[in-house]
């Protein structure tokens, strides 16, 4: 995973280093992107761009988009990496000490290529329940800030051997996979647990949760426990990076990787290889 | 607020960047200290030492502590200013992308020397509640980690004409102010929130609750409502950097000032004093 960057501008700059007063190193006072260069093309980058302006709306980030959008540009121009990863980071800039934002805070604006090392999802992922359990707030949840304690805390009890953690909020409902969302097929119905509180919104989710609903599946979303998400015929994890990844196990227990009963897996995987395919054309 | 630094040290080498791949700024990987230092003493070191390595052990972070500490007294033997913050940020140091702790990671140490710009806080705190809901988590609670959107967005809820916001969580508690622990007098009993799930283990509350023992005044932690908290007949701030800071207001509404009343406040204003006063002897 130490994937070294191959190149990152900060505010149009190549430059790979930052004030310690930027206020998104003080505080994680900010939010970013993760996403998939496939031949150039960043995939489901409108997706990407509402959820990233969605986070500025919550945060009241003033970030200059026109300007990141055109740094973008000049940075996968250069590129000639085939599948790579973009990597967007926006701060609220640089402040003195306080948590207070200055009245007239200069965003900083950070874009990243970085080398992507692929995980192998043809076979299934091996998954652990994390005992670390995710803090809940309702005005952060869905957005990806840069306030990841969680995720850390919670990846670095994933044993070496396994793909991803389960993640649990206090209240012991499955929220999402440290790094992925959940998806889950319980009596032929498709669920995915509620993000209300805690987790992240992803783009792959929302993408998947709107080309089922054109297939007439519609993506049930509520409180999911750990002991109803054991019921589940099929369960896969969906993430912009990986696309979708069959869980194959959860803590050692065989996960019903018998192929003819996985319909809503199989379903998800043909959407995942129409995105990338068309866009590696 | 916008105190410039003095002076900094990143890893012991006087230096004012990081990298973007450090994972206090990927992630508020890390967690830090802010303490007052009068005639060059950092006040009530020990307890703020304590607490950074309480919060290192959380996050499982390994950090040289004989080179932090040899490190902070470098930067303070070239002081000049009598009256200053040094802040420490402590973080996991670089990482590629991606949650996971890498195996061996090298933290990255860094001191500040700040201006100190005075509250005045003799004149009572004018105080308002935020709307925002901090977080909560059993885990996280009571460290000073790198996480802090909470108190950005609800210390941007402050207007400019008070002095600090108090904190509620999620089910309508009160748990603190945006940067200081709140002590409350009910019922002549001496309470202070319970930070079980959310907020800051102050230091300097800490040092009250201990020197309130000597005094034979127990401090009770518990739940406390905001409609409780406006049964108080005293209420006041305190953190390690303004020490005690009486609450005059609270959303305009006058709080009991009347000082022949004040007996707590006036009790924690006397160990404030002695001990900024001993430590600038």
């Amino acid at each position: 995973m130490l994937d070294g960057p191959l190149q990152s501008l900060i505010n149009g700059q190549q430059a790979e280093r930052i004030s310690i007063r930027d206020r998104g190193f003080q505080y994680g006072d900010g939010c970013f992107e993760t996403v998939r260069v496939l031949s150039n093309k960043p995939i489901l980058w409108p997706a990407h761009l509402k959820r990233l302006k969605h986070a500025c709306k919550t945060l009241q980030l003033s970030v200059n988009f026109e300007l990141l959008q055109s740094e973008i540009t000049q940075l996968l121009q250069d590129n000639k990496t085939a599948d790579v990863i973009l990597k967007i980071t926006v701060t609220r800039g640089e402040g003195g000490r306080g948590y207070t934002p200055p009245e007239h805070a200069n965003c900083t604006r950070i874009i990243q290529l970085i080398d992507y090392i692929a995980a192998d999802t043809r076979t299934g992922a091996r998954v652990v329940v994390c005992q670390h359990r995710l803090s809940s707030n309702s005005l952060l949840a869905g957005i990806k800030h840069l306030n990841r304690l969680d995720q850390v805390v919670a990846s670095a009890q994933i044993p070496a051997d396994f793909d991803e953690g389960l993640c649990l909020d206090e209240q012991g409902s499955v929220i999402e996979g440290c790094r992925s969302n959940l998806l889950l097929a319980i009596d032929n119905q498709l669920v995915t647990p509620d993000l209300g509180k805690s987790g992240v919104e992803g783009v792959m989710l929302n993408y998947l949760i709107d080309k089922f609903q054109v297939l007439d599946t519609r993506v049930l979303r509520k409180t999911i426990s750990l002991r109803e998400l054991k019921t589940a015929s099929e369960i896969f994890l969906c993430n912009s990076v990986f696309g979708i990844w069959p869980v194959a196990e959860i803590e050692n227990e065989d996960w019903r990787m018998n192929r003819e009963k996985r319909h809503f897996s199989a379903a998800a995987l043909e959407i995942q290889n129409k995105l990338f395919r068309y866009n590696t054309r």
